[in-house]
């Protein structure tokens, strides 16, 4: 990294740190027996996808069709979309499934009915399943929905049913790692009911989960068949926050010319804003909102460690830091401060690229 | 708008409504014989900037020096970056200053001294003046530091001071419109005395302002020269929140595929995340907090409205719709729904592009 070279909030990417996180996410797997599928719509990048295939990685998730196609294009050929269907884009889904062996997910009988009467090539689906996060999803006890969409896949040769997909989205609201694990077990019983009630049907089904709270800290994975955690590779300070990771597994950090400091308050207004970490927050132990944390201070490429020092405030480009004394006094006019970003996908999302550490550029999805 | 084609979460930009907007502002400026530098940062967009050259506009806002140079590019002569000196930015700055008229804001004596000390070329200047929003500039009391400042100026000549420049964005946190013109009106008053205290030593200073809020609602602009408001152009829930415009002065909204039903919650999953909107939320008069506000439903070409029905959670793809009984029965999966975003700077810059009414693809700043 070029410290003299940064002159806008610049993510910076510790390759690294997100191949060890990848590493270890694999032996994971493995060690599980898992299907590993990483979910790429945190990274978006398809260089950064080449850093997977390393690990013989060869199926992947991502979260729209647009994304499915990108990474299609950049040779990946066993793809979950993990959003349920969007029937106004089944032409595209169609092509895109004649090429690779592409996962959709039905959560409605709608969906099935209008697929089966459009459909006119091989396409495999999950039946995504609402284990307790209430976002999206077939309840997990609604047997009569999901046979109902089961009848359609028995009576049309073309439509391959594959599996119950889940995401336990509900850890993340979670206090701590005990009730993330709490989360974690109950959702998977709901999962295995399913499990035991169609495999003598279905014997090749798979139970696909995948939040990288979930991933990153159960070490039981039994009835489970693919994981799909995404995060992982970054994680951020709601992964921090939450206990599942530690601040040397978190390998994006955004570095924020320092452009102002007021003394009467403690604060500092750095070249950092909405457009750059998005408006997402947490809420700490002292219930305070924390846009991001401080933890580095760099002069020339000398660093030193910042404590007690986040980001109170986001507006369009502006970001105001509340200082604690000792780093107020520090910090000057010109610095660049490291902040962990509160949602690294997001934060990715809108800077569209990455600075490595050993000082390449890393373009991600248009 | 050809409803068919239209798969992913589209921003609809209403060019009729967007240049009434323009049209309004334009002529309150003329009434209230004050400068108009409409605020750029809202649409990021050459192409809509041409709309206001239409009414004579030649003085525009931008919130970076990427952004400046974007627009001159486009053929703007005339340029504010309303955003405190980024010293990193200093070449790019003056390198910019020898195309076009460009003034940057100084906010604290170090700006000015570093940049006495590189400058080779002329270069404008208003000094940034925090009026009470406390994100911000110098407090407008402070005469020591306004002075050590202007004392720079008098010693250089290529350091020209153009005025006093504040922006009033406590007004978005505003109860309703009368809140917003009692932060107007105190605010103005801090300026006035900077005005009457400067105005005979600098005859040509300028006083600056230009939050919507004040910009849409006030009436009286006496001591100010110059308006920048930016966001007025689209407007959006926030501003009708406050009260300061009306359902159909807003410009853009957001049309999102329908792709689940819950009818145990009467709650509707579209396609439309966190990045398509943002996270930006109001809380609502009953204490609730509203990601977007859904006006109209979609069926075909066939448009009917929606009431009491809103985002009520957003995550990277996905939005949760809380529909009232109605509205839910009406609402089928593959419809469009018409959504006022919470903010509207925050979502074009997200999603990068606009469809007009017209049907015309109206492409961002990259």
């Amino acid at each position: 990294m070029i410290f003299e070279n940064i002159k806008e909030p610049t993510l910076i990417l510790d390759k690294s740190i997100a191949i060890a996180n990848i590493k270890k996410m694999v032996e994971k797997a493995q060690k599980n027996n898992l299907i590993f599928r990483p979910h790429f719509k945190t990274h978006q990048s398809a260089d950064i996808g080449e850093w997977f295939r390393r690990f013989g990685v060869d199926k992947i998730t991502v979260s729209s069709v647009k994304m499915a196609k990108y990474f299609a294009d950049a040779g990946w050929k066993n793809i979950t979309i993990a959003f349920p269907l969007n029937i106004r884009e089944i032409t595209d889904i169609q092509e895109l499934a004649k090429k690779i062996e592409l996962n959709i997910l039905i959560s409605s009988v709608e969906h099935i009915e209008k697929i089966n009467f459009i459909i006119k090539s091989q396409l495999n689906f999950f039946i995504k399943i609402d284990a307790g996060y209430n976002r999206a999803g077939i309840l997990a006890d609604d047997f009569t929905t999901i046979e109902k969409i089961l009848n359609y896949s028995k009576n049309n040769k073309l439509l391959n049913f594959k599996g119950f997909l889940s995401h336990y989205g509900n850890t993340y609201s979670a206090e701590n790692k005990q009730d993330v694990l709490k989360i974690f077990n109950n959702s998977n019983e709901k999962l295995k009911v399913l499990k035991q009630k169609y495999i003598n049907s279905y014997p090749d089904l798979k139970i696909s989960i995948g939040d990288t709270p979930s991933c990153s800290i159960a070490d039981n994975f039994s009835g489970i068949d693919e994981i799909r955690p995404g995060n992982f590779i970054f994680y951020d300070l709601m992964q921090l926050n939450l206990g599942v990771c530690k601040y040397n597994n978190i390998a994006v950090k955004m570095l924020c010319p320092v452009i102002d400091k007021y003394p009467q308050r403690n604060e500092i207004l750095i070249y950092g804003g909405a457009v750059h970490f998005s408006k997402e927050f947490i809420i700490d132990k002292n219930g305070i909102k924390n846009f991001g944390q401080i933890i580095n201070l760099y002069k020339s490429e000398e660093k030193t460690s910042v404590k007690n020092t986040y980001i109170k405030n986001l507006s369009q480009e502006h970001g105001i830091v509340s200082a604690e004394k000792n780093a107020f006094n520090k910090i000057e006019i010109g610095d660049l401060l490291e902040i962990i970003p509160v949602h690294s996908c997001l934060s990715a999302n809108l800077v569209k690229k990455y600075l490595s550490t050993d000082n390449i550029t890393i373009q991600i999805m248009k």
